[in-house]
């Protein structure tokens, strides 16, 4: 595309400004070595203001939608599409600098760039930023997005309760970002999100640029297996029935899921709960999470069949009864083929190294696929660490992914 | 032996009067439906001031050591060779009526059954409550018959802090029960002990009364698996160091010594504490404890053996560091074959099934062992059931193990 290539090259990403704005957003809510900016709490509010006052500065038109995500719109009439970017600048609890925040500040950066350069854009062009994707104080994350593509009823999202007891919608209310109206699904032509990778894939592979293809489904499942609490010497083996014992069984076997499925299968028991947990006493309950993902729906599926049969087949064995819950089932997501392709040649025509990848986190560019074209861009993670004060990546990672953004928004919106 | 049985046809245990002891005794501390008298507090102080009555009312002499261990004596003569019963009255928190007292309350009933029957002893008989059995609040456990027996310095133990700061020394000078003299070792002539099982086994065969050959040796082992944590949905399976898999893998492992040692070895995985124990995040830090048992001390080597190079083996496949901790070393002991012997005997000329075993637990018996020819008798838990409200011993069970304890205590003591 000759008007795309051309435009990139009088692109003036203003690297300084994206660093120091990066930073001055890290400060609000500063919270042992990172911050804490849970949703629709004051440190929240503190960094809404901000990034409005930076697009306004910007020239950019406000929109707030009544579940508070904003959008800062450079317009190109009233009847024009829009091509939008954005992310998220809520925060886990002392969480990093850059997961979101980058891809809000680099999506302001990359419009600004592409005003100065002189493009004459057939599309509107708007950066976004979607309320509690975190999901830390209200359940579930990403619910902006969520709420914003249809997916979750703006009353019942207004309804949620805080685990401090506090209700959304007067939280909401209360930091003054109930907005009016919903901005048009029908006026959106695509969505393309710029964000770090949260893992250690580019890093390890010496790649710049992460084409994502999509993002992993997930199933979360609680095992509880039940048995009795024993005497650790006084129990012959033979006599108990050791829920900790099937649960460490499970566990290990569960752990080679992903050999024996093969491709992208990703497996992880991060949680496990004794009771009663003495050195002495043969557990009585054992609780155990299963986090499985994939990006393919029908591997995925296998995967969770297959933990449940464990567990059934273990508990059997072991004599304990068993329950398994699911927590979280969430379907992979294909990103928009023509998008993805765009960041890909967006990348390679200014010499940045790609490898296509899928997301192994959530994002809410997964729920403005079900409304849009989307895709998203992945610059490195150093150590692949994320969700914590150390998560950090190199300035030259930042410019490169806010320069592949501009090139494909360009691209989309001309 | 005819002197011993001619003796037990006269024996008339007042089985009435033992259990409305046990209850009484079991309303001090009352707690949860269960009773708590932890060492040295004021309910401590209280059950000790109720069995002390009960030994005067029975005519016996009270001895108190420095370390609060208390013997009523049925005296045969300033010179005659004592032969010892007891056990303890102290209690975990919210422990049951029958762990510890049956032995104290059975060895009183005995004892005034043995001088009711105009028995004329060679030996005094002396029965016995040690402090500090259960060492919930002060450690170690087994403390005043470790000891009386010579296996810690008196200084030291009353040295020992109890979780909240206070000294042992000063509680036991606060309740009273801070005595002049130990009694002398060589006095005593043996040590028999009657206790609940706190295990399913007698119960589990149908069996009255267990001839206890010894007490298992004990490992406890902490290991400490450290990893790194990890994103569970952006970190590729190969790029992790999963403390938690390290720590399931050997757990399982760990699981199946038992049938690989065989005979009566017991491994026990109670207690797994992750870190930060979230289901999507790939664990940091794994601590695991290990509880292994064997009456045999070679065969108990060889498992704790196995236990460290496993923990090393899968460390090393898992990527991860590795730390392994003994917290608990104790040898097996074994009782003296004429006490166990007379024990078996005594219960078979009164009719009852007997099986030989080993004691899971630990308690009194073990560290008398280290003085004088000991033993001890098992009458059956109900459900295997101890260190809970809920433990219990059917009347007729209590009845039996008391009729063979005075049994086997003439004939020890003529």
């Amino acid at each position: 595309m000759a008007a795309g290539a051309d435009v990139s090259c009088d692109l003036r990403i203003d690297t300084q400004r994206l660093l120091r704005r990066l930073a001055a957003l890290g400060e609000v809510g500063a919270d042992g070595g990172g911050a804490s900016r849970l949703a629709l709490t004051p440190a929240d509010k503190a960094g809404r203001d901000l990034v409005v006052g930076w697009m306004r500065e910007a020239g950019l038109e406000i929109h707030v939608d009544p579940i508070g995500n904003v959008i800062g719109l450079w317009s190109a009439g009233p009847d024009a599409e829009v091509v939008l970017t954005g992310s998220h600048i809520d925060t886990v609890t002392q969480g990093g600098r850059y997961d979101g925040n980058l891809g809000v500040l680099g999506g302001l950066e990359a419009i600004a760039a592409l005003r100065e350069s002189g493009l004459q854009p057939r599309r509107s062009l708007g950066v976004a930023f979607f309320t509690n994707e975190e999901g830390v104080r209200f359940a579930p994350d990403m619910m902006g997005s969520l709420v914003f593509a249809g997916g979750l009823p703006l009353a019942e999202a207004l309804d949620t309760r805080s685990s401090d007891g506090a209700r959304l919608g007067d939280e909401l209310a209360a930091i003054g970002y109930a907005g009016e109206r919903f901005f048009p699904h029908d006026k959106i032509s695509a969505y393309l999100e710029l964000h770090i990778e949260q893992g250690p894939v580019l890093e390890s592979l010496g790649i710049d640029i992460g084409v994502v293809l999509g993002v992993q489904g997930i199933r979360w499942m609680e095992v509880e297996f039940r048995g009795e609490a024993r005497h650790a010497g006084t129990t012959p083996m033979a006599l108990r029935r050791d829920a900790g014992a099937a649960a460490f069984d499970f566990a290990a076997e569960t752990g080679r899921l992903p050999e024996q499925i093969g491709g992208a299968q990703l497996a992880t028991i991060g949680r496990v709960v004794l009771e009663p947990n003495l050195v002495n006493v043969v557990a009585r309950r054992a609780l155990v999470t299963v986090d499985v993902r994939n990006t393919d729906a029908a591997s995925l599926r296998q995967a969770a069949d297959q933990v449940v049969a464990t567990a059934r087949r273990i508990a059997e064995a072991r004599g304990v009864d068993v329950a398994v819950r699911d927590l979280v089932d969430l379907a992979p997501v294909s990103f928009d083929p023509a998008v993805v392709d765009a960041v890909r040649a967006g990348a390679q025509a200014l010499g940045l190294s790609t490898v296509d990848l899928p997301s192994g986190a959530g994002h809410d560019a997964q729920m403005l696929a079900r409304v849009c074209p989307s895709g998203m861009i992945f610059v490195p993670s150093v150590g692949g660490v994320s969700h914590n004060p150390r998560e950090f990546t190199e300035p030259r990672d930042l410019q490169a992914g806010t320069n592949v953004l501009a090139q494909v928004l360009a691209q989309l919106a001309t």
